[in-house]
């Protein structure tokens, strides 16, 4: 007995309407990185577990997929290390490598291992699929793609605005309205120092982080429990919900911030990132947002996120900058900027928003219907001169019904299909049939490749 | 102390120019495969090893790398498990995933699990890394991409006439002269019949498959060891050594072949094969060649590969028509014919003929120079300008020496750099270099995007 075939829990299968999909969305992200001149660059699924291992915290390690050693691995496993049969401790003897589970690891594992080949600053993207042994539920996956571009060797803001640039750019392409959303370490820390709670700059980020979605009152009741005074509550309060542009904002802050260097510098950079792109002109609207944090640590400067408008997604694209990615493989003291394209959750919205080009499903322009032997051959010739010509085309492989045929160029959505019989070999044409409106005509080849062209 | 950081052997990374090379083939195929009406689709990198145990033989299911169960794996392992530290057996109880081996078997699992939705033929192709726990060794990896084009749900063999039709247009396209073997399952079994030995059809094929590399005395040799009769390599001998024309083998093939049904059936799909092609015309020589056999056991019809012509290489492409490949998961008697480009071997060919277009490479076409605050705000509204325009262009990051930034330039083969200073502000000009010839002009942005338009 057969049992049906399944696959494992969390991951997907793309059938080809998904991945037209998918594609014309990492096509669209590839072509306007280029645009900006970074350069693709792609890292093994596996890693050794020295490379992964505590770079996601412990809750991170967890989620690692393993790799079993191959061969005969129980050779390596000792008494003592089964004595316990605890399974963390076992998996760092049964397995040395790991699927990745971001690429920014991989990355900063490229820059040091390749730092003697690299011209910095460097500017590279990486489009491949992440595993994290999450468990599955809607919109969260074992496997997934990311979609990450980053700049390391220079702390110029020029990178955190041309980051900006191009996530404009590419939702701009998308037909998806966003908010861009910007805000900076150096801030939150300023913020943390002025109200007092220097220590509890984590504690802070975190509760105000979360403001969107709980509101003031369970945000202050974090912090209560953090440890915060009331004092220091009560002078977060109007930082966190202030309202005004982005020039308003950034003055007000720089007066509360105005005992703290760091806060300071934060606004300065802030202030210059939002000049320039006011200069440039985004298609998109960019907003200073204080309560902003992400929670990653290893941000140290900017930070920002993108929100769609139009239809309630999480955020759809992050990211910010970094002073010491490197430092964990021992080459300190390059900063980056990059950030994270999220590409399910785009390919959500697009869904949602059903914004899809119609061109990007129907791959075959033309089905050549099978008469049978003699017939098929004309069409063999026919459709040789079709595809020199750029033109997608197929001929039904086999002879069979008419009726099962034209199902066939339906389900592909083929919007045109070609008869061609005994009276068009002998006139050295071919019948044209248009699917969505009926028409037929009889035409020539040539008249034929002018016409599919210009679809 | 840190370890200086390392990747698991038989892995890769791809620099952005190895990224770059290997883009310039996927797309290439990716491109000949929609123009035949093929659809891309993706299957996740795990799979249960229910679907992929017992798939690739004996020595196959030693070389799937396993998933190593999440969480408290231990518990589900009991003593008796671990009485006999047997790594095969503990394996099957540790990990119930596996990294895929090849493309094959997850696309038959997938036809199997899609058959409801799927309209038949299914013309599919699909480009992703497999992982094989081989010994690595030059040119053999670990993890490596495959590029898969399959019909299934059709026995017409024009279906064949297809396929090599796109081997021949991706081969013209990447400039590589090819030639390419075509034989038959059926032929083979046909020759072991009329010589006597229809039993011994796997050890005859394995046999004179060698026949390039170790000579005809070898062969023999081998086919004495497998206990074939003195008689019957006697009658294989003029066979596997016949020199002539296509047609001329066929005749003589057939006239050998005339007391075997099936044999017969073998000459003439090749037959209709090789003169369908021959009327519709190839770029490159496609020769019916006896000794072909290809290992893989699934194969029933149909077989073909690929060499190189001008550079020392084995086979680069290779496939062949199957009837029963979703037997195995239940859904019998669909018949297929399918192939795949090797992707690693056709990248160190068109390396050692030197046939990757010079664009392939260079990704930026422009680099502006940057000599502080000002200038880098003047060039980043050109530079927007320019990339509106298509044109992928860059602002150095950092006003640091123009040496370093001409030097980034030249790394990344950019071959023009604008300079905008005091002068070129004023004048709302700019100074465009060309790297190559080191002549300079000074020119406004639409001259500008004129130029580098027409590159």
């Amino acid at each position: 007995m057969m049992n049906k075939p399944t696959i494992p829990k969390g991951t997907r299968d793309f059938s080809p309407v998904e991945m037209a999909k998918r594609n014309y969305i990492f096509d669209t992200i590839k072509e306007v990185y280029a645009l900006y001149g970074f350069q693709q660059i792609e890292t093994p699924a596996m890693e050794t577990l020295h490379t992964l291992m505590g770079k996601y915290g412990e809750e991170g390690d967890k989620l690692l997929f393993k790799v079993l050693n191959s061969g005969d691995f129980m050779n390596k496993v000792s008494e003592d290390d089964l004595a316990d049969r605890n399974s963390l401790h076992l998996a760092s003897v049964l397995c040395e490598k790991g699927l990745h589970y971001d690429l920014t690891v991989p990355f900063a594992r490229y820059v040091v291992m390749h730092r003697d080949e690299l011209q910095l600053p460097f500017k590279r993207y990486q489009i491949q699929p992440v595993w994290r042994a999450d468990r599955p539920q809607k919109g969260r996956y074992r496997e997934f793609y990311q979609c990450d571009a980053d700049v390391v060797g220079s702390d110029s803001l020029l990178n955190e605005v041309e980051l900006i640039q191009i996530i404009d750019t590419v939702f701009t392409r998308f037909g998806i309205r966003v908010q861009i959303k910007l805000n900076n370490r150096k801030i939150l820390t300023g913020i943390a120092e002025v109200i007092g709670e220097a220590d509890k700059m984590i504690d802070i980020t975190v509760a105000i982080d979360k403001l969107d979605k709980i509101g003031i009152e369970k945000v202050n009741e974090e912090l209560r429990e953090s440890g915060l005074s009331e004092e220091a509550i009560k002078r977060l309060q109007p930082i966190i919900s202030w309202e005004g542009t982005n020039d308003q904002k950034l003055d007000t802050v720089s007066e509360v911030l105005a005992a703290s260097e760091t806060g300071l510098k934060g606004v300065e950079e802030a202030r210059f990132i939002l000049d320039t792109l006011e200069r440039i002109g985004l298609q998109n609207e960019i907003q200073l947002d204080l309560t902003l944090a992400r929670g990653l640590n290893y941000y140290t400067g900017s930070i920002f996120e993108v929100k769609a408008l139009d239809t309630p997604m999480g955020s759809i694209t992050g990211g910010g900058r970094y002073d010491n990615l490197t430092g964990i493989f021992g080459m300190p003291g390059l900063s980056g900027v990059g950030f994270s394209f999220g590409a399910d959750r785009i390919y959500d919205v697009l869904n949602a928003l059903d914004l899809y080009p119609k061109a990007v499903v129907n791959t075959t322009q033309v089905l050549f219907i099978n008469f049978g032997a003699k017939e098929a051959a004309y069409c063999m010739s026919v459709i040789k001169t079709v595809r020199d010509a750029g033109i997608s085309a197929e001929l039904y492989p086999d002879s069979v019904k008419m009726k099962k045929q034209m199902n066939y160029a339906n389900a592909k959505q083929i919007p045109f299909v070609v008869l061609a019989g005994e009276n068009e070999i002998q006139t050295q044409k071919i019948t044209l049939k248009n699917m969505e409106t009926g028409s037929q005509q009889m035409i020539d080849t040539n008249q034929l490749i002018e016409i599919l062209s210009k679809q």
